[in-house]
């Protein structure tokens, strides 16, 4: 049971780690300054989600006498080795929140497809029967609902807006819908704790899911194209070649310069 | 004199490895596979070359009975360790070979503003006092003379090709004509190494340089800007932001699995 709840712990928390990664590159990159601070602040959301989760695996792994492959050196683990010391093997984000950013149409389809299925998916989390979950996940989800919202209305801006952003929007739909269904694929680990009702059925979470895409697409005059491959492997540790390049960024201080402290 | 000469070689070292590192890039990705052959073929002769060079470096190094900042935790330098365990202000690449490839175009200008340098270089430089530079100039020299002989008939070939294509190498030379200067700008080791006819005095290839770009530019109806302000530093350390994303990606593996070998 031990090691499937810290597969979990650590699959929510490389979900939001791997997102705020990705969308801190827009900092002071953004298409208008207040745009830039709400996808910096949703970055900051998602991080702190990502630490809380973190501390909390790295509590269990600690307090556990049996050894761990995450135990480095006979250290104790903290947020931080388990953030900048694994390797992509060991991250479980699915593989969405690893696609490139692309161009902000890209990233905010990203964000809305992604904090769509968060959103649905702390709903029910914070009724875990695991009481760190659950308090996580309640306290993440005022932070989700206004992450929905915002990427919501930019799809809706975007997709029925002019001709190019309209094109774009739907380029980006293109690129990412194969990386959808594995939101709704249940891991090993989630399967294990499901019995306990720790764990959410994220295959009970699909259909509510697609009804509000299908609501915002139609009103951004959007189209999901069907019968598409689905690709899957993330939350089992599978990922595409670009999670490689995401870690050697964000790892190479704490790879370069061992044990160093802010 | 010691320490300037292990700059120096570390200097024709890191210009040839991040070259190398970047043209690599291509690898598989070409616009035709003879070329794709071609370019990786190119990385791998610099990739020779920097491999001669650290060697050279390392064996200066650990002969030295003085301690140095390159011996990590008491090991000995190796070839390896000068190319993975330095960071960005280690490394005294010139500017230009760590600008990022773009299209095919702007990693035909770079290669053949690079070779043309490298060429002028490495003719002096196998009359260098020092026999081990001398010599693995006076080898190298016949690739770079390839080198300069392929990416020019490319920059005539595209530059001279079709609008599109001239107006994507008119908008390479933009791009990268502001980190010409610092090849025939004289670091400090440069200079000091001078005396004793062991460097060479770049200042002096640069009318020759210039010769044969405007033959080439000319054939290629492609215009060299004027009064373009010049960017300095990547010889004494002091690299663009862009230098920390190839060295991440490069030492990961290196990094993240510390004295792993092949």
């Amino acid at each position: 049971m031990n090691d499937a709840l810290i597969s979990y712990i650590l699959h929510l928390a490389d979900n939001t780690l791997i997102l705020a990664q990705q969308n801190s590159a827009w900092c002071a990159h953004g298409p208008i300054l207040e745009q830039d601070i709400a996808i910096t602040n949703i970055s900051l959301d998602l991080l702190g989600q990502a630490r809380n989760f973190y501390q909390y695996a790295a509590q269990i792994i600690n307090s556990a006498k049996a050894p761990s492959p995450l135990k480095r050196a006979g250290g104790e683990v903290t947020e931080d080795t388990l953030a900048y010391l694994r390797d992509t093997r060991d991250f479980k984000n699915c593989l969405l929140v690893e696609q490139a950013n692309g161009d902000w149409g890209k990233t905010i389809l990203r964000q809305f497809l992604f904090s769509n299925y968060q959103y649905l998916l702390y709903e029910k989390l914070q009724h875990s029967n695991d009481e760190q979950i659950a308090a996580i996940a309640a306290k993440a989800l005022k932070e989700v609902i206004y992450h929905l919202r915002w990427s919501s209305e930019w799809v809706i801006r975007l997709g029925d807006g002019t001709e190019e952003s309209h094109q774009r929007m739907q380029n980006a739909i293109d690129e990412l819908c194969m990386y959808v269904d594995e939101l709704f694929t249940k891991a090993d680990y989630e399967t294990a704790l499901l019995k306990e009702n720790i764990s959410v059925d994220v295959s009970l979470l699909k259909n509510a899911w697609y009804k509000k895409t299908g609501e915002i697409f139609s009103e951004a005059t959007l189209k999901i194209p069907e019968n598409v491959f689905q690709q899957t492997g993330g939350k089992q540790g599978i990922h595409t070649e670009r999670l490689g390049y995401i870690l050697a960024e964000m790892q190479f201080m704490q790879r370069a310069y061992p044990n160093s402290v802010w």
